[in-house]
């Protein structure tokens, strides 16, 4: 229990279930000044939202975020901003079975011997995917903070879907590119042949896994705690809270490992406008656990999505007798295109965090009464 | 500020500098009546220490754990264990440099700014590789508790180093093979391959990198809370803890973000004895953030050594002119095969806290009192 | 910011304003399989609720709660359960003036400063007494839990009103008059004379305080850890939580100061039934910070409320100018006899916290899978 | 278990046991860059220590503080501040009795079943008021960062004791006479009585309780945040960690109960140096939970003490049966003039998180970086 909160200064608590009356988001910590409304968060979510294509489950999830405390006259007030999307229209039939038929790869299990049989299965409860939405409504509201008052702003795209892999991507390819396919790949070569890769899992009944990039920039130096504080601790942290994450890696990451000493330190030179910078970047922006004002790079891997429509065998619970199992319902044959908004939320909402526990960002923004009294 | 702690219900506080008086952890949250003293803690420590082999450094740290609080009669009471080891003998005078010329890849530079020129810069202070002892003594505390308890065991060993990896490895060969070599390495084949990869990059003033595995046993199912708490998320949270981690992944991990969900699955069966497993374990044994009683499975992704002897380009910071540096000082041209037990460890009091959260480690073993009160 | 959360393993969030959209608590840390809807929380809210006799505001708030996640076949299931009650009908023309006029002993001189002018002001916003409805949400699913699985069952009562003291109240009179009138005070006789002052201050345009007296019983002994998290700690904590109260004491508290050793000591005898308890109740239960079996007693101080009708000197802030204030709008001239229920929440909310850290109540109520799996 | 932790940003971990090793604190949290070394700590502790008059415990402690971590060059450096005193000269022996036959009063019994007959009985381990020096070296830190960064200054003295109340103090006449008589009541003529009914209660093998009161100057409007983190229900929280501890009130606390709301309510004016305070200061400084900058004023009522040589009955709970206790060992008849320092101690651990919590002190002071870089 009480695994739903995340954070120390900038702290969101998730609830809601996927089937149930509604999910939401409760941000504690969030700076009073800021101008917030609806309108700043539903872009965001808008592009998490299913069944914008052929390649993304056909389900309709409206996803209004209803900001319900917080906010008054347009600005944040330093109380505990609510969010809401309220539910409907789910068909929770198909999920009857997952009572005593576990689907393989899912949380159906775990979740029912945890809860000794009374979570909500319905769309698989709190274990949804559909809970990232929540992610993303704080997301958002982090986002906007972090770029008002620092200037930080954060992309994700993808990199890789069914072992096809995109070039290298520039921090303004990311931008231009990102967004306007439904792979969310901003090289448009290789999102062609990951679109077909998809297309191909989903006629077969099958799924793919994939690999998310991030990038943060004009994060400021200092950012981060050293030893379980460390900024990779705390990102790390955040994205294994993603469902279908199962590795992630800064910088040079894994590949860092096979390369000398030599070839993966990053060398201090001060660039032409005579900032210290350092001339490669292999530790993805974080050195000892702390930002060294380079950009943050991130690497996300989403294993291949657990429902897909192959027959699959697998064990009733009730009768103790092996079985078959085909899930049924409308699902993903790749949860790696809308992962990018998600990644960025989740990511902004740790620098959030880190950012106003390192005094970055002040607890009133725009101070109207400094002035007067 | 406020980085140094780490978990729920088995909390540990780490403190001290590589070259101050002494490094230390304080464990608040063990249960009482568990027998423990200083021969319960000084093995594990001793297979971190460093000058046992000349592929690591060979400054001599005895590393003695001394317990100064929380034991009484030869069990823990329920009080703060307190845990120090008095340094000793430490050359400060390589380090007077890094006040103003950061080494690459080094910590010196974010945290001269992150602390205003106030951190103990000797040995790299905070942000040393000694302070992993501070988790080792605490991991031991915790790998017996989770051992006595619940039967968990957990053993880690280098798979890769220098791009030479290790075959797969049985949890059996990993208890046999790992600490009978200096690379922590269970094939020793490889094992051999990958201390000449070492020695060679040595003698060049170069430093390797790696991965190391890490496996759990009898993880009972339901450890891990839903969203932020899943025990990927914490797990991972304290891995990147340690210096020199930019990646961490589990199960299939990257590798399965190339697979498709067919391949990916694991399939629910009965074991011959009639416990529900699966048939296979990419998920690593965890569902959902959950574990699902499977053996976990951790990878764990180092970078090559940042110190390295061969001359590197860098700037002053006082005179912000342009230098070359090479790093002096008795460094580990490769800290993988150390690494093991520091991983044993923050994986041990991960699992430690959250089984007390779960309630499958009463505060109280073995109660004295229960029978005649 | 984040001063909205409470507690570590049952712990809750509260947010909303008092004339914005809602009001609403969020709890992290319910077991799953308890029994639970709207019908559990509604009558402990109706005890608070205003507008019921004329010694209360005539404000008419309906205070229905609606229970928006957490709960599936009418059972907690583990996951978080949010809570709200939606507003309506408030009038916040009379609290324009707030704005740059601070009523005196209320909270708009200090929000407008921390908050920098952007704090919600209407109806006191986050500072309204109006939020400890949020408590009571939080409090009744406690209660359960606590009554349940441990038997607890708490009360409180009025036991002073300007100056006006009841006899001492036992725990059966307590319980069988304490909600038969509309002073919360057992004591009728007493009651009928505090009533009478509390109309008589109402005439003048002033406000009473009060003394609430609140006990448990059943409380297992252990409840409690030492030092900074004895039961004390962290009831006080939140008993100062809600608006005007400004003292707690436990047991024999400041009239205890006054007495000595061997008057106030609890000598240790056996009960008739042969269990372990205490001659007297001095320490009102709690020993050390840890709860010893006995019930426990805890007493909190009222200030007289603050929104008088009386004209008060104050400052024009936007003018600098001193100035007169008649608070006008409905307010209550004793909060005392809305006291009850909110103290018994917060003791109930501290209680149940510490029973699940404490192991004693468990993640999962009667488990409907222990059985077969 | 880990009720050993306070604090969200100036985090004070208590460890150790009044007749082990040693007894000790950790600070998590202090900002670099403030001078600090052992004799910035040590005369506050000299303050607690007992043995220096006939009116307090003859037991000797030397009570010599060591810094072992988290200083460098003589100044804070960001990192854990690990401070320890070492234990000696524990007569432990009259302890022995305590494992079967609890005290009135104490916690021995409530410990022994805690732990399940694990805990240190000897000197009452962790229930020992010797644990407030561990308190007092942490107050010290956070006394030193108030006052030199926002000008703090808290002192606490007696009131009363016995039933002898002081007259009102002022505070100046706290700061001049406190500290220069053993009662620490600086009203001469009261403390004189109250020396006198202590020795009178000493000579009858009884004890005395009484009361402390705690003013803090110059603490900026904006400290406290609303709602679970108000400023009484942190500080409450904080002086209910004291041992013996039963009450605490803010400004006219329980009086207040007692008063009309015109008679209690502070009214706003402008000072003659034209700051806007209150002509009286019944809210102890706190509207709505937030500081306003009126002096903090807080008491602390205090039981008498437990231990003491009269005979007393309790149960023998090895044999079950009824049986008398006289309580030996070195005991303080009265523990009030020795609290103080505690007080100080705990208040302004709780003001410097709030400070920090509020971005009122900031992560380095004197930055010796900011300039260059």
């Amino acid at each position: 229990m009480t695994g739903n909160i995340l954070g120390e200064r900038f702290v969101v608590s998730s609830f809601g279930e996927s089937h149930g009356k509604c999910i939401g988001i409760l941000i504690d910590g969030c700076p009073a000044g800021m101008k917030l409304n609806e309108s700043d968060i539903q872009p965001l979510l808008d592009l998490r939202k299913p069944g914008q294509s052929n390649i993304t489950t056909q389900r309709k999830e409206d996803d209004k975020v209803e900001i319900i405390s917080g906010i008054f006259n347009q600005h944040t007030t330093g109380a505990p901003i609510c969010m809401i999307i309220w539910n409907k229209d789910q068909d929770s039939r198909p999920y009857e079975s997952i009572k005593s038929i576990p689907r393989p790869g899912h949380s159906d299990y775990t979740s029912l011997i945890k809860y000794g049989g009374y979570a909500d299965y319905r769309g698989s409860g709190r274990f949804s995917g559909r809970l990232t939405a929540t992610f993303v409504m704080a997301g958002a509201v982090a986002k906007k903070l972090l770029k008002q008052v620092l200037g930080i702003e954060t992309i994700a795209y993808t990199i890789e879907i069914g072992g096809i892999r995109s070039d290298d991507i520039s921090f303004q390819e990311a931008k231009d590119n990102t967004y306007n396919n439904d792979i969310r790949c901003p090289d448009k070569k290789k999102s062609e042949d990951m679109r077909s890769a998809i297309l191909n899992a989903k006629r077969k009944g099958d799924s793919l896994g994939g690999i998310v990039e991030c990038v943060s920039i004009n994060v400021p130096v200092g950012l981060g705690e050293p030893i379980f504080g460390s900024l990779e601790s705390d990102i790390s942290k955040a994205l294994f809270s993603i469902p279908a994450v199962k590795g992630v890696e800064f910088g040079s990451g894994f590949d860092g490992s096979r390369k000398t000493g030599s070839e993966n330190n990053d060398l201090f030179i001060k660039s032409s406008s005579g900032e210290i910078i350092t001339k490669t970047n292999n530790s993805g922006g974080i050195l000892g656990g702390i930002s060294n004002g380079m950009p943050l790079v991130i690497r996300t891997g989403f294993k291949p999505a657990s429902s897909i429509a192959k027959r699959q065998h697998t064990l009733n619970l009730a009768t103790s007798e092996e079985t078959d199992l085909i899930v049924s319902g409308r699902h993903d044959p790749c949860v790696v295109p809308r992962a990018p908004p998600i990644i960025e939320s989740v990511v902004s909402i740790i620098l959030a965090d880190h950012a106003i526990r390192n005094g970055m960002i002040s607890s009133v923004l725009n101070n109207k009464r400094s002035g007067d009294i």
